[in-house]
């Protein structure tokens, strides 16, 4: 197996899903160990420093990559496996930055209302305690959170020529800002255009579900990954596999469409896994189901359907991909 | 303290918040125990079944009150305690009914295709093991489901005269349809007229979040509660507090919109709590907060966003009021 | 013909849609001149004067009603017929209110945002010019506008023993705030209890599309409307005819679903009336209508869905009522 | 003035807005007669014809373009002024395509909803009547409707360095589907690139608002426009001007959020053009805007928000350029 190391140089990174030259290409079962960036390209590393001073429209959640695998063509389907995602740094830092964010209105939620007051956050990292420092700036406790460190984006180019800005999610994953992509997880993406072209970016040292204020506690991050891809089998909606529970994720705006189209996915998926017709699927699924939110801030909002597999021992999906993804990373582990 | 037990005789069910009479005055600090009947008036209890034919529009979830409480006003806060809930029967019942459910159009989100195929499942528990069977309709395995019982539908008269059909949540608490309301929770609800007139229904032996078909696996429940009552505090929208966190629930269309008014109000709440500012609160909370749904399935959707204990020591709620209630609760199972 | 006037003593005022006895028996056939009072009681007359000083919760929009038409019955029609709707006194007012209106955050689509300055403007009605007169509170030149008379709410009781407040729109009419609803109308509302207990008010001296800073030109108005009945005939959502267009009228949240019940509707109408089916219908409609929106203020927002008169002579929807009642009008003014 | 005219070969047409070589290098000032293909590249001519068969995805509503506007910078406004659009063919066409349209579920209001059927219709147009030839599938009457020739897609390349589907509307314009944006209309668009890269497409022969099944009256057809370029003055989201009124166009989901751009945008640009400050504008607009839809089919919706020029004369947006290019449009009709 291919190891491979990629650090980008600063103008190296990406800033759209799509549209870019591939930085590498790389083979089906290879391990990538990436640096990425924070959002703010480590533009914000202090309490005073403001958004609107330090950061370009347009230059946020910096990508690393895209890279090219060797063989994905349309139609196929990439498996990223998540061996470990850890902060490069000792800090993070999160922002309240103009109308962007849940609690206030945006440019497309608008109003004539006067934007809520900026303000930047650093939280300090303690590695040995895996927690981080919340610092209130106007007063008041600070608070001990635990890192749960993850990727609030990884893609494959879009399919129809698309270019999306790295602020978006969609059917070809993107800025979905989900949790559950933590070290352990599996990501599954349907590959649009020869090469696949995926990248990652905008890590997360930990989110509340939602990402309420609009940013994580964001950090730059190094992450471990093996690149699998399953031949000949499409793949619609971005689906996620971890030890636990299997997911399917959805992207759009309201927040009850992200959850549609989420949902139906999961039936059609599990109508195939469990051999059942539609109308049972959906039956088991409703009760079975949890329904996580991602970001609620974003162009389209996420959220992510999932279901345990406690009470489903003996079923495989893509042939058990997240197993045989599993083993390698525990192999890479104790080599 | 008082105990009461109610079973409602059939005439006795009420269909709307608001607009009935009290079954019965109780005195704050009483212990009831409730049986409700299931959504259904338990009139589906065979696979055959079908719901067009044996439930009357307008005659679904069934609630068991109002209860009249002694002393309590507008402006002050009913701290409703599940100590716990039981199914009353051996099987539970999930529907698939015309235009209604998340994978479906429906009245308001309305199309010209035509309905999903009716079907009803009835569910086997088995009360040792804890466990509900679904059994497929249409061919495939068999699957257990761990119980994990709750009330779909706790709430007080609404606010400014209103009367609510039993299918709808809103600040009065109603058709809320969330997984955590189990046994083991406090709800607090704004009280909005004299004595509150709570009611409780709509059991669920288990549901997954989004309730995505439309109705859980519905059951009867017997329900022992305590009513508490906090005078002069006012609670804008539902609460609800257990042993491991503090939750503010909204309800609104489109989905988004149930979430904003959760977060905020879990931000006004905590503004209080902590002593923080606003925007301290509120980007403390983005990064702390779990956000889960009820129902995606109602005249309004609800989401329940919920901030863990662990990280928040020595933070009480209603002056501990859910603590105190644990603990009447602890000593009753003991007596 | 019965011919009835009647202006409400101040505690005559209603402020449900569903919930009060009747103010007075109508026999079908009558003409009803009924005076109004405007959306604020009367109680904002100055430029000075707030909203928050002079307004009650949960005591705007009052109504004129409501009424109890004899042999009215759940499955029936109303129709009733604007012959005019004219202003009581020579001025409007309009107002900003905080957290309502189209561009600010309001109590679901929650913010952090600091609520809009309250500002009350005062419209001077020139009756010879039939123009009100907009003066800007803050410098720039006064602009003239038409008057355009209309009510801002009709209803019935609705459905379920539902009782909603007079700032709610739905299937039983309501606030919809339309500007079609204005002399040489026609509006249809399903009669859902004995009776049908309708009632008026919130006239709108004339108002946008959309309602946006949530108040139209507010004003006290004087309405002759002709009650009629058609009895065996059920109306699912609010429907409008004037000499010009057919109409359906959808209110919801989202927009979109307010749209999607009034189109849905305005198929389900013409399929029959034009006796095609539902593809073509759907077609034909689809290149035909036009959509209006009433408000995206309210709880719920209004779309009425019409399609105009021109290209298809000869058809006739309730056998003919609307052009019967404008016979009627006619004669009236004749008299 | 230069005097240009343009028909695609086959395979000029282009897919996306950005992303693609200009066609033509075009002066400010020019006058350009383009011919644009109908939504279904011209595939679909009898009724017998199904989208499914002879439509590739991602090959729909090809552009005529993108030109290159010499001089055109960011910050820049682009002025197209749309002197005749008529049709190239005696017919046009619409279909119901599977889950795509108003009244059936889609991609993101997902369903398990069987889809429609699939059904052509071929209107036949009476040049000289100026109508279109309605003719249902399954029986009943025929209908004539006036022609109302427009444009559903006129679009620059997108800020940002995106690259979306020319099924896109967006703050760069694109598939807005405005029946307003007929001959005598001036369309401003923000420059986001160098040269603006403008296309247009998408041609109706008439079009309901809203554009219900999904499908206008699509058809070929050749249009006349007169390129403005607007040095030095940034336009947010796109604007149009006639002889009778000022607009604002919003795309987004919720249906609400495109009217909340909409309406915001008319209030920022009309507190410049009447010297008022925002609420006061805000206040104004409310009882003077007409709102009107543009698709509800689209990945975004589209709203229009428009206010009447007749209660505000001598007021002149863009410094007058509707009116010059109106008179130079003039010039070219009696020249």
């Amino acid at each position: 197996m291919d190891q491979i190391s990629f650090t980008p140089k600063p103008d190296q990174f990406t800033y759209t899903f799509g549209g870019n030259r591939a930085v590498s290409v790389v083979k089906p079962g290879s391990i990538l160990t990436l640096w990425s960036e924070d959002a703010f390209l480590g533009n914000l590393f202090k309490a005073e420093h403001k958004w609107t001073d330090r950061v370009r429209p347009g230059y946020v959640n910096p990508q690393t990559g895209p890279f090219y695998v060797e063989g994905a063509e349309p139609g196929d389907t990439l498996a990223l496996h998540f061996v470990s995602i850890e902060p490069s740094r000792d800090w993070g830092v999160s922002t309240l930055s103009p109308l962007f964010g849940g609690l206030t209105s945006t440019d497309s939620t608008a109003s004539l209302q006067a934007p809520l007051e900026q303000r930047t956050w650093i939280y300090q990292l303690d590695r040995a305690a895996r927690t981080l420092r919340f610092e209130p700036r106007g007063g008041g406790r600070n608070i001990e959170l635990p890192i749960d460190p993850m990727l609030g984006t990884v893609a494959v180019a879009p399919a129809f020529s698309e270019v999306r800005s790295s602020l978006v999610p969609g059917p070809f994953g993107g800025n979905m800002d989900l949790p559950a992509l933590r070290a352990g997880a599996t990501l599954f993406l349907g590959v649009n255009v020869d090469g696949a072209l995926f990248s990652i970016g905008d890590g997360h040292l930990r989110q509340g579900e939602g990402e309420a204020c609009g940013t994580a506690v964001e950090g730059a991050v190094t992450t471990t990954l093996i690149v699998g891809l399953i031949r000949g089998k499409s793949t619609p909606f971005p689906r996620l596999e971890d030890d636990s529970q299997w997911a399917s994720i959805g992207s759009a705006r309201p927040l009850e469409d992200a959850w549609r189209i989420a949902q139906l996915d999961l039936v059609r998926w599990f109508e195939d896994l469990l051999q059942m017709d539609a109308m049972d699927t959906y039956q088991f699924l409703s009760q079975a189901t949890k329904a996580r939110v991602g970001n609620i801030v974003n162009p389209n909002y996420s959220m992510m359907v999932s279901v345990g597999k406690a009470a489903l021992p003996n079923v495989y999906a893509y042939e058990g991909a997240h197993n045989e993804l599993r083993r390698q990373a525990a192999s890479l582990k104790t080599a």
